[in-house]
């Protein structure tokens, strides 16, 4: 069985793992990332945890998922908000002095949309799209099981598109555009709406779903309308790659039986007939971000 | 030199080629497609043209280019609306009946864009997204060399694509969105608005443009709206893909001096900052049909 060592790497914590050419993970060290230390320390923290795995030298390749728009030709960050002082490190060529094998970098949305497409709830289809529906709102597309990164990094950016034109550009919270998917349908945008209409106490989507179940009008009102903002994105994504599945992941998905009737209907709404019966499902992973990472390995050379 | 036969299969006409390896036509058949006489008539005329072609013992495989979404597995039209009949007619089966050799179908913008990403305007760059702009609006994903089709050949049918969901439903004219972007940003589109609020007797985006380098008052709005709207389009698949060019054809393109200055400053008004130098280059082959259907061969085995 092949093995690969697959790398998260969070503003939070870094994740390392042996990984086997099925998904399974065989061994997982976890450690603070310290990412505000810098490039060095964040990465010699990485070398010093691989060197503890006792399986090193079983490894045919080293795979990293990381925050932010990668440029997998250059294998460095496009640009990186939450690790101090990554944006254009080389990461990829620091780690190659270290291990002499393939090593490979890519986007923590895009590792994770692999990850489903190659041996979670995406296994065996030709044409996946990935979508974590979270605090933000995350996308990865694979054909062939292959991620498609783009120039820069950017392809999955979809918590940037624009679902209405009119919305009012909240640059009180970030640099999005007016109207984009993430500030009107993500998890912090409907805390943030909840917030200013129903009880400023309101902390995560979770308790607006509660309030949805108790036939809150406003809180019935907030998710009907994140509903059809979603599946009119998932339109527009499946009118520029048709995939044979639709995965979705999140934190905002374990509310999934509330909402995701009325997102489809927005969905089939929006798209040709034909388009209607697109599947969507839940991602079955538990830590699709050390095993994408890993299974960049095994995508990059087929 | 490796040759393989292109077939550009229209409402109005029908042509065969021999195209090289390289997207050179050595000889090209052009002939009426018949296409209300239903698929028998409209490919037994094709399989007639195929015979009557000088080099045929010298073509390794097939490619044929037709208009609606296509299941590229199946080898047919999922829906067929200028084809009489074609909807779900086993084209590549019945064509293998007659010849035997590789044949491969797609749709006619997922042929043209392969064409443009293989041997034309974005030769040698890895993702290409064609775009045309003409009567309607449709598009392409190329990645590798390879056309992503999609599920069932939806993925670039990007004029359903919302760009503003406030518009008005133009049920009168066909079954898209309100605010697809074809339905406002087309040539047809153009025209239809221009009719409604400049004078009714003007057929052409062509004229549109003439008016507007009048600098009247109401072309140029309408010239300034489908910029930006186009615009929208692209920053929208931008986010989905990050392309690495962007080829536009198309007949309204024949007026990019006009327009694509303002196209480009609402992309780059809509795209993260790092994505605002992603080129946009004209398509630059007069056949780009029969050559990217010719080319479904050669990408196809790669």
């Amino acid at each position: 069985m092949r093995k690969f060592i697959g790398i998260d790497l969070g503003g939070t914590n870094v994740r390392v793992a042996v990984v086997t050419e099925l998904g399974e993970i065989t061994e997982e060290i976890k450690r603070p990332s310290q990412a505000s230390e810098g490039p060095e320390v964040v990465l010699n923290n990485i070398v010093e945890m691989i060197y503890t795995l006792s399986s090193l030298s079983e490894v045919e390749g080293i795979g990293i998922g990381i925050p932010g728009p990668v440029d997998t030709e250059k294998g460095s960050v496009t640009l990186s908000t939450n690790l101090n002082g990554f944006t254009g490190y080389p990461v990829v060529d620091y780690l190659k002095e270290y291990f002499k094998m393939p090593i490979y970098m890519d986007n923590d949305a895009n590792v994770a949309g692999l990850a489903e497409a190659l041996v979670g709830a995406g296994k065996g289809r030709k044409v996946v799209y990935y979508v974590t529906h979270s605090t933000g709102i995350g996308g990865a597309l694979v054909v062939d099981g292959k991620v498609v990164s783009g120039r820069k990094g950017y392809a999955g950016e979809i918590g940037n598109i624009v679902i209405d034109r009119d919305r009012v550009r909240r640059s009180d919270v970030n640099t999005l555009n007016a109207g984009a998917v993430e500030n009107e349908a993500s998890g912090s945008a409907m805390v943030r709406k909840a917030q200013e209409t129903i009880d400023r106490q309101i902390t995560s989507a979770f308790e607006i779903f509660k309030l949805y179940e108790k036939n809150d009008p406003k809180a019935v009102k907030l998710v009907d309308e994140m509903s059809y903002d979603i599946g009119q994105l998932m339109a527009t994504i499946a009118h520029v790659v048709d995939p044979h599945v639709f995965v979705i992941g999140g934190g905002v998905t374990s509310s999934r039986d509330l909402y995701w009737d009325k997102m489809k209907a927005a969905y089939q709404d929006l798209v040709h007939p034909h388009m209607r019966d697109t599947e969507f499902v839940l991602a079955s992973l538990d830590e699709p971000g050390v095993i994408g990472a890993a299974m960049l390995c095994y995508s990059q050379e087929a």
